[in-house]
């Protein structure tokens, strides 16, 4: 059995020995660098730009402009591409821009034989621009009167959606019983940003008839067709590789420099290219996730059941389109697919673009957003009717056997009260709410929790599809193709697993090309939506039966005996009669390749259409201790609990789900990226912008409730995002148990928390 | 249409600007450089060996001598391999030796820094040696008591074989007539080594938990399986990564130094080690064409048929086995598929190991010693009854239909007569041997000829496999995948067009993967024996059948049409009832990929298992000038006639004939690799071995007679060696022609005309 094992990392010498190649590793001799020139002023147009004194840096080998490129624009979302245009992703952007939509737009490009030539140039082009006011809120962008950021939509909403479940509207909800408890209130997220370890590179050169780019994305197979979009190359002369990457988070999930790096290497005879993204300017310039305000309302009875919800969440989404409106989209399910029985729910979304950073897919997709509002509220009824917020939950939360009435999308297996009944033990819930109830003191402690539920994968918004190869070597073993991408999170090894399960193989024998290479890997959409372990290795399991009824095929042929009585088990072709081991797959494989008589090189390759999906579910809980002066939250304690089917490598689980804690605490305590009114980034580098660090970090503890799901490939379900979810809500949620006092903002901040102890009367002045 | 066209190379771009990769242009970052230590003598013991001083130079990381590699014997040469012992290559050397065999021999490897301390350490390595006297001549080491080269081989003779035809012994047949005319004599072929362009380099590395190499062979996945074999590593642990090289000739179809390197990065961490061997180590000590002692008796009646001919063959292999007796065996074999209806045919071949550099494969596996021993004899044959020797030929040489007695290998097409008529035009032969009739004077004119026959690949001596795999891309482009190997010859090229040929994708839009990867690439054995347009091609064209069915299959699922009134031409599905177009296959693709409904990436992959060989032929025939004091023969005009089916791509097809051509003459004139008493190459480098330049080639006429072979994938047949297999006897016959001298060893060098004109009264004292 190679499910369930805590298999060692297949990468984990490669990676200690930094022998694992990054992008970066791959540069070429007599490389180029390439340096973007980004707009100074975050809402305008490029009146004139000034290149003389550029152009004359020695090394400078080219200039470009929006003037240069080619005009077409192009979508940059990592999602399959549809051939209906109304399912299509918003294509609103060149390589390089005239109007200008946010502060550290790309306007130029610089192509240089060295970084200090290229800085040198970067300093001296003088650009000239007609400046519009920015809108750096919601708010502002939409305004009666207020200029389109973008032509096509006057209003600036890019989208609005909505949807209404239960048998009244909300408003009727609350005059059809006396007795209510009403609440209406604000959440609002902030904008962050991935923080992924790798920054954002690409090595660009023309060969073999191709335009060939090595980059650091999470889905090379969407890089390719997107550059082909960009720069009007057929896509089958474009070829992506992608080597190790050093974490994406959903920023790599958006195709950012890739088309305007090949175009570049294009402009310049073919020469490679580098163009390597600073850490600034991968905090101003590439994707951040979202700010969401939500304004909701909840009604409750005294008993704690819930009557009616409503929620209007505004994004904001900055100067491009990106992912467009299905991140907040997504964020509203929250409240649609958390709890159940209610008279009413109603909520709305709308998209809007402003003069900020552009949002994107990060880690949990909206969810993470839309999870805070739905837990705070969740937390604040609770308190509003003094009954423990875990009871609440328990006697509201979705039930076993939910099916989502637009998605259909279901609790295929259903783990989240078990989820929750685990972690009130693990985290002592009864006694700490007890032991917490009245404190008084500057210090002060509390318990909190939030639930969450997460979908695997895209279907049916979107296509689910991926594909796999296998070939079996000569000496028995084999190598796995897939165009699913490892991205740090351990997916080579549980694809190991998972092809050493569906063929018989052994997992020492099991090879997974790490490398994807367009031109030759399968197709497959890529590492987003927690989506591989659940789609792709479908795909694994369909080739690895294809593979195994070939060898044992093979065998049949070589042993002249009848196929439906062998089998492949732990690298041996037995009799499924006897049970006796017949002979090693490594001397059928050998046959096979050698035979004078029926040579045959046995492969395997198989597409699978992935047309179900399943909800992941699970909590956090946590305890803090408030230090009311100073502002600052220590987390004590704090424990995921996760219902993610069977789990295929439980020490990589336990690890994705430490990361996403540690994830999900800086999005509760520290991480903010702040814009001034003109829309500047204040803070878009790693002093200033309080990533935590290990020093920052307690304990984390990750607990499971395996439950397979049915329609899993191996009993799994989501589990690469949810970790992130609920810990921001639960740790809010633990500082109003500790404090009495309802934070509505993240983060919690020192100086936020501070100014409201001292507004609640706990800091006197 | 794609085949038969002269499509421009699709290599061309990228080899004119340079940016072609080949295996040094891939050194990765911090390389280390490994260098072989040579032996000094020809035979012997290495007794000690001191590394202390040259471990102590700067920069050396590590030496390891013959005891530090494993104790396995392997075999080099490229072949595919068998499961039955008896048909395995002769595994009889290590990595390093203890006992060395020629002058060269590998007996310690040293890793350093960097190239400098690599020598300086060589420099100061002091070996002991007990010496004993070397065999540099096949009958020094088949001498009664001579010292066994290999403890295995008692008497030095690796193998003999022989075969008979004829009703009757040569000796029976001279008995049975009268009147014959018979001849004995010997004709000597010399060494010379292939000069290819490219040095053997290799670059090995740990990643992946595999040993990676990247290398220049022209057998990528027999480099990969040979490595296994050498190191004990299993084979699907072994990554071998082949880009373009730079010529191989048969010398790259040995596995040299590929698993020293791999076991050498081993030894020192994993970290990237490159091994280039110079010139002067490639010349001395990599492989080199065999020198073929034929021992030759004829008899001819006065009407000029032919009656018997014996034939005794001694090759001289040098130190190890490489590809055994496989080349002098095929080098007899000339006797046998050249002339037909003779009473009596003897032929027997030894391969003896002594102590001269190594024979191994080289363009034309042992055809042309054994053409030039064939034709010679019968330009002797026809002298000494004064015929024309084309008469001769055309009343003797091998008829349609033939079928070789033993392989049964066939002319399934036969174009032999017509190439010699074609030729004998084309030369103006008759015209010019009536006027090069009695010539005086020091400076003599005449044309001679020569004619072949070659088998297409290996079957059934050996197995042919060939496996291919196509991708279909989302704009209707493919890419195909073959483990065949562009070495120069133009192979992307063809397969590009046969592709498209299979498919219906026009070849614009055929994408050939040049770089093999033994973990991605489709197995085959590589290029060799003039197979892959034959044998690699069945696989191109099973395949392209298979995805053009696949592809059809999708459009009719998606037009609702049915699949048998499809077809797919010019990039377009069309109607074969009515040749509407119905949709661009562009479209289709797209569809495959994105449909909601059934989205299906489409592939193909197969195997070709090819039983079946054909034989191409032909002819040389050559005008030449011949200064008698000088000894200088000057080439005025020469023509290759090839039978070798339909042309692929015509250019390319006169190409590969002139570069043999070239070959051909350098072999004919000057080459020879030679060696002292102590077997000691005397010219190991380029400046005294003497590779003919551009400015020593005549102008060089190909011309073919396009007879469509029914066996071959699209009427084609071996054309890669022949065409420098009759270029040595054709200008001995017209030197011959010239002078009425017959010089009976090659190369036909200035001393040895001096010498042989002066002995025939031609120069006086």
């Amino acid at each position: 059995m190679a499910i369930g094992i805590s298999l060692v990392r297949v990468d984990a010498r490669d990676k200690v020995t930094g022998e694992a190649k990054y992008t970066a590793d791959l540069e070429p001799r007599s490389c180029l660098v390439a340096k973007v020139v980004h707009s100074t002023i975050a809402f305008g147009e490029v009146k004139a730009i000034h290149l003389d004194e550029a152009l004359a840096v020695p090394g400078v080998v080219k200039i470009l402009t929006y003037f240069d490129v080619p005009d077409y624009q192009f979508p940059t979302p990592g999602h399959p591409w549809s051939v209906e245009k109304a399912h299509q992703d918003v294509a609103d952007r060149r390589m390089l821009n005239r109007r200008v939509r946010f502060y550290g737009d790309d306007i130029a490009a610089i192509v240089a034989e060295d970084n200090v030539a290229a800085d040198r140039a970067a300093r001296l082009i003088r650009v000239e621009y007609e400046a519009y006011e920015p809108y750096v809120t919601v708010e502002q962008a939409m305004a009666p009167g207020a200029r389109a950021v973008h032509d096509e939509r006057p209003n600036n909403v890019l989208a609005h959606s909505g949807f209404q479940v239960g048998e009244m509207s909300y408003r009727e909800a609350l005059a059809s019983e006396d007795g209510l408890v009403t609440l209406e209130k604000t959440y609002r997220t902030q904008t962050v940003q991935h923080c992924h370890l790798e920054l954002p590179t690409s090595i660009a050169w023309q060969a073999d008839g191709k335009i060939n780019v090595i980059t650091s994305t999470q889905i090379p197979h969407i890089v390719r067709r997107v550059i082909g979009q960009a720069t009007g190359l057929p896509w089958g002369s474009i070829r992506v590789i992608k080597p190790y990457i050093g974490g994406g988070f959903g920023n790599k999930q958006d195709v950012l420099y890739e088309p305007l790096n090949a175009w570049l290497s294009l402009q310049v005879g073919g020469r490679p290219v580098k163009l390597e993204v600073s850490r600034e300017e991968t905090l101003a310039s590439t994707r951040v996730r979202h700010a969401i305000d939500f304004h909701v309302s909840g009604a409750v009875r005294k008993d704690g059941s819930l009557v009616a919800r409503r929620c209007l969440a505004n994004s904001n989404q900055g100067g491009y389109a990106s992912h467009g409106h299905a991140i907040v989209a997504n964020a509203i399910n929250c409240f649609k697919q958390l709890y159940r029985d209610e008279k009413a729910l109603e909520c709305q979304a709308n998209t809007v673009y402003t003069n900020i950073a552009v949002g994107g897919a990060m880690r949990g997709y909206g969810i993470p957003q839309g999870d805070f509002a739905a837990e705070c509220l969740a937390d604040d009824l609770a308190r509003a009717i003094g009954m423990d917020p875990l009871e609440f939950r328990l006697k509201n939360c979705m039930q076993e056997g939910y099916e989502d009435p637009h998605t259909h999308i279901k609790f295929y297996s259903y783990g989240l009260r078990a989820a929750m009944e685990k972690g009130r033990t693990l985290i002592r819930w009864d006694a700490l709410r007890e032991q917490y109830r009245d404190q008084t003191g500057p210090v002060r402690r509390g318990v909190g929790m939030a639930i969450f539920c997460y979908k695997t994968g895209v279907h049916p918004i979107s296509l689910e599809t991926a594909s796999c190869r296998m070939v079996l070597h000569q000496d028995g073993s084999i190598q796995v193709q897939m165009g699913a991408t490892e991205i740090g999170q351990g997916a080579d090894t549980v694809f190991t697993q998972m092809a050493s399960e569906a063929t018989g193989i052994s997992v020492g024998k099991v090879h997974v090309s790490t490398v994807q290479d367009t031109d030759v890997t399968p197709f497959d959409t890529g590492a987003y939506a927690s989506r591989q372990t659940y789609v792709s290795v479908m795909a694994v399991k369909k080739t690895g039966a294809l593979l195994k009824q070939k060898i044992l095929e093979y065998a049949g042929y070589a042993l002249r005996l009848p196929v439906e009585n062998l089998d492949l088990r732990d690298d041996q072709i037995v009799d499924t009669l006897t049970g006796e081991i017949l002979r090693p797959v490594a001397d059928v494989a050998l046959e096979a390749f050698y035979s004078l008589d029926r040579s045959q090189h046995i492969t395997a390759e198989a597409t699978s259409h992935c047309k179900i999906n399943t909800f992941a579910s699970g909590c956090c809980f946590a305890e803090v201790e408030v230090d009311i002066p100073l502002g600052k939250v220590k987390v004590l304690n704090i424990v995921n609990v996760h219902d993610s089917g069977s789990l295929i490598n439980p020490k990589l689980a336990e690890a994705q789900v430490h990361g996403g804690m540690s994830m999900g605490l800086g999005y509760a305590l520290s991480e903010e990226l702040l814009f001034d009114g003109k829309g500047r980034p204040l803070n878009p580098n790693l002093l200033d912008y309080k990533l935590p660090t290990a020093l920052d970090t307690p304990d984390l503890q990750a607990a499971f409730v395996e439950i397979p799901d049915p329609t899993g490939p191996y009993g799994n379900k989501a589990l690469g995002e949810p970790p992130a979810i609920p810990v921001a809500p639960a740790v809010r949620n633990a500082v109003l148990h500790a404090t009495g006092v309802a934070i509505d903002s993240l983060p919690l901040s020192p100086q936020k928390l501070v100014e409201a102890f001292a507004q609640a009367g706990l800091i006197e002045d």
